[in-house]
């Protein structure tokens, strides 16, 4: 019997701070060992943080990463690591590491470069010009780096020609609603294809606009997922690959010597026991989201080194959807809120906020701004006389409250959470510098009718009412004027969001969107409406990425922009 | 004796607006024809305008244009014109068409894509797989696309070889102070390399962050500049090509046939009379960098079809050099100002923004937000119990005037201008939502020195004073609170711009800048105010790219990011 143990590290590395990532990594190394394992995985570019964009531009963060490799290499022994790092040459390169014995063996550079998306990776790296085995001791094992695994013709195939008895593929690979099933169908193929285990290890946390969810995967020569790591969170996840399957199909047939092949470590000896565990079930997609939410929440406020959140609200569903998520993030004694009225507010905003607040063990002010408001009518009378009042008037009760948390969160150091969410990003329902203003968009990416969904997920998961009823139940109104309903200008939502995601995620025209049975006057209406608030996105907080194509670096878009849709 | 008339098409197209940009090709087509050009080049991506960034992911926008390629190619009698635009097979690519006799009769695809700074082609571009030459009478011609001519080993050296005697080369190459030298010494070179006259074609005119500079040329065989086109303005340039001597260094060598040739169209039996124009001369730099500004400014109104634009006076020299460039970008008479001072507002500030649009001729007026800012203080009272003013507080008066200058530009329709210029974009001395309120940030891109450069370049100019002169000799501040002044916190200008070129555009370290002989004490604080002041940039509306490196998509920096520069 042939047997080789396996640690997937599934660890959130950070952005920039690589002697920090590097302390992490030594200490997984040494849990893996632990462990009893042969050979530990860390994710993609672990020692850098995952992308750290135009950082890559800069020589001594080359510098510093390539030196902290070679520190930590020493200290690594009695197991072999496969760490990504940037390597270097003329160029660089998104490339593993296969360390052990206290010395790099051999660096695989990734071949295939997404730049796509999110993604920017020809803008920085060059391409890995060759696949590259590695043997622990008589074990061969490939290398491939998130992109590599995605396509049949990817590194994968030549190096299971040559020999590779594993393929080992180091990820950051960030979430949207439906990836991790579609992964999991991936590797399945590529699994079954080159008849191989494949021991997938994707990065966990939040950075800017993305998350990575973890779901970390191990799927052995037929296909069967053998191994599933926790989604969202950090887990050294162990597995052990039965190889004599393997090995006796790779001896049916001619191993070619096309590959390179390095020598890289050796196996233990005496193998500790083994506790196999079942594959933990995937979870429910409303689930995924609220959890990719929560993280990217709370990894944007500790990273950026924020203690408190400040969320404003209006008695809508937004406000109290962002405040849910961000009790639960860093904690409800971090979260302040605060409900700030004029005369159009009503009554019942004003209980349920409360109730909310309440609810949420978070601290809530009321503050009135509507001498405020006065204030600055009075103060452009002259300016305004003989017009007539317009969205000018809404649009500045939106901004005195961008102007109060702003004030709030300069004096006390809170990280304001803006609470705009996709379908109102999209059509530009939303007051640039007023209800727009904060540093993180919480649900930025989330359509309206999934930002319903999350509420009354919450609350059924937590078993009682912790968004009160009546913020679900209620017609949608943003209260900048008397009677003023979302669907006085809008669609319903159920009719606005699947023309959104034909428009904003998969690229059709009016006239396809129409084709799918929406009234073409509606349809040009709205793509009119996405088109002419580009400059507003612009000069929006970042968010968190949670469908197929989110707004910011996902989607870019000129302002100046005579195309019709 | 052998000669061609070219006609060089420097014209400003639009992103998206497929349709018109059309009928100015055929409107130049016709020009060119009637001054006798048997050769008319357009510039890159005519069709569509450059970038078109994520529009070329719509399948309904690549249709549309090649329709319209197809639809006016028609029209091209009498004359050959290569006209950019998009081709496409199962991918897309960046293409030139070379149309005569009513047909598309050959298109060349582009071979090197940049994908740095502000380009993105490898984003939605494959390379094309080979150079191609086509025949206009007897007389071989290469075409090459923007980066290709650029390097050496582009397809310029495969198509002489075969036996091109001219290159045509189509571009869309954007502005920075330097550029134009360093084109016109690449291209010398490469007609040097290839003994090739090399035609180029620069595109004209401002989308969001770029501007289009024209100045195309024409270099002979030898390396001499005999055409030079106007910087920043549409023009028809018309050069006749003698080609004697290229025949003759053609023939002395074997010609390979590797590349393909196709025959394209006809010289003309009789050629129009010509009058051979000298190169105009290159303009100064300062010169240059203004009439970008100018250009990029007025495009960006037209083309996002305001009318008006208006800018928050402050007395200071930033709002002084962008109101005298927005009254020459669209005339004195569709610019207002507004001056809105608190107590600590000086007398002189507001003497001299009242002189200063006197001088321009644009509208001025003068609102106190002083009640305002202690409404704020009022309301605030009870949240900011036993706190000492701080930021906070300097922070709210420039809110206050940007959400009264948005409430003018709601009502009104402006475009507002902001006026914040690089050393403090860079360094974040800019209130977000404040003085960075706004939808094109004019002078972005302008360290303050330069700024200062500018204004005393602008009075040279006119001969007279515009910009009052104590605005431009006064000690900086911004009078949010008594007796501040931008040094009380920032080195001197004039050593705080090469420590932040040195940072921002040339990537240096810490180190590498204290090696030029700052201090490491100043430039470890201003590296460190650049990198947490990353979140604000990423909130700014667009400005003007004019040097090598601007912030917006020509730097991409993580917010989340722990590395120490």
């Amino acid at each position: 019997m042939h047997s080789i143990r396996i640690a997937l590290a599934q660890i959130n590395s950070t952005v920039g701070d690589i002697g920090r990532n590097a302390e992490k990594v030594l200490t997984y190394v040494e849990k893996a060992k632990a462990k009893g394992a042969e050979l530990v995985v860390f994710p993609e570019l672990v020692l850098t943080g995952y992308p750290p964009e135009d950082l890559l531009l800069k020589p001594a963060f080359i510098d510093e990463n390539q030196g902290t490799l070679k520190k930590i290499s020493k200290k690594i022994k009695g197991i072999t690591a496969v760490i990504g790092f940037v390597d270097r040459d003329d160029s660089i390169y998104n490339a593993a590491a296969v360390v052990s014995g206290g010395r790099i063996n051999c660096v695989y550079r990734k071949m295939l470069l997404p730049n796509y998306g999110v993604f920017d990776e020809q803008r920085y790296f060059t391409p890995g010009a060759e696949p590259i085995n590695f043997m622990l001791g008589d074990v061969k094992i490939g290398i491939g780096i998130c992109e590599d695994i995605w396509f049949p013709y990817g590194p994968a195939k030549a190096q299971c020609r040559s020999g590779a008895e594993i393929i080992v593929n180091l990820n950051a690979s960030p979430f949207n609603y439906g990836k991790s099933a579609l992964r999991e169908k991936m590797l399945i193929e590529r699994a079954r294809e080159n008849k191989v285990p494949v021991v997938y290890v994707n990065n966990v946390g939040g950075q800017d606009e993305l998350v990575f969810d973890g779901h970390s995967l191990v799927v052995n020569e037929n296909g069967e997922v053998t191994t599933r790591g926790e989604p969202f969170t950090e887990e050294l996840l162990i597995t052990e690959l039965e190889l004599s399957n393997v090995r006796s199909l790779r001896k049916r047939k001619k191993i070619s010597d096309k590959v390179k092949c390095y020598k890289a470590g050796v196996l233990l000896k005496k193998k500790k026991p083994f506790k196999e565990i079942l594959p933990s079930q995937p979870i429910e997609q409303i689930e995924e989201v609220l959890r990719a939410l929560l993280l990217g929440t709370s990894d944007y406020v500790r990273k950026n080194g924020f203690k408190r959140c400040i969320v404003a609200l209006s008695g809508g569903v937004d406000s109290a959807l962002v405040v849910a998520i961000a009790a639960e993030a860093v904690g409800a004694e971090n979260v302040d809120t605060v409900f700030m009225p004029t005369v159009y507010s009503s009554k019942e905003s004003e209980e349920d906020s409360k109730l909310l607040a309440k609810n949420l063990g978070v601290e809530f002010s009321n503050i009135s701004i509507q001498p405020l408001f006065e204030e600055y009518l009075k103060t452009l009378k002259a300016s305004f006389k003989g017009e007539a009042p317009d969205a000018t008037e809404e649009n500045l009760q939106a901004r005195i409250r961008g102007n109060m948390i702003m004030a709030i969160s300069n004096k006390f150091g809170h990280l304001v959470l803006t609470t705009g969410n996709k379908s109102e990003m999209s059509v530009g329902y939303a007051t640039l510098y007023g209800d727009m203003a904060g540093g993180f968009a919480v649900i930025k990416d989330v359509p309206k009718t999934m930002v319903y969904e999350l509420c009354r997920y919450i609350n059924k998961r937590a078993g009682k009412e912790v968004i009160p009823e009546r913020i679900i139940t209620k017609a949608p109104s943003a209260e900048l004027k008397e009677n003023q309903f979302d669907q006085d200008t809008l669609p319903p939502y159920d009719v606005l969001d699947p023309i959104l995601k034909a428009y904003v995620e998969d690229d059709k025209s009016i006239e396809d969107i129409t084709r799918m049975g929406f009234k073409g006057r509606v349809v040009k209406k709205i793509v009119g409406m996405v088109d002419s608030s580009e400059y507003k996105r612009r000069q929006a907080p970042p968010g968190i990425k949670i469908t197929t194509k989110a707004f910011g670096k996902d989607r870019r878009m000129p302002i100046t922009n005579r195309f019709k849709g």
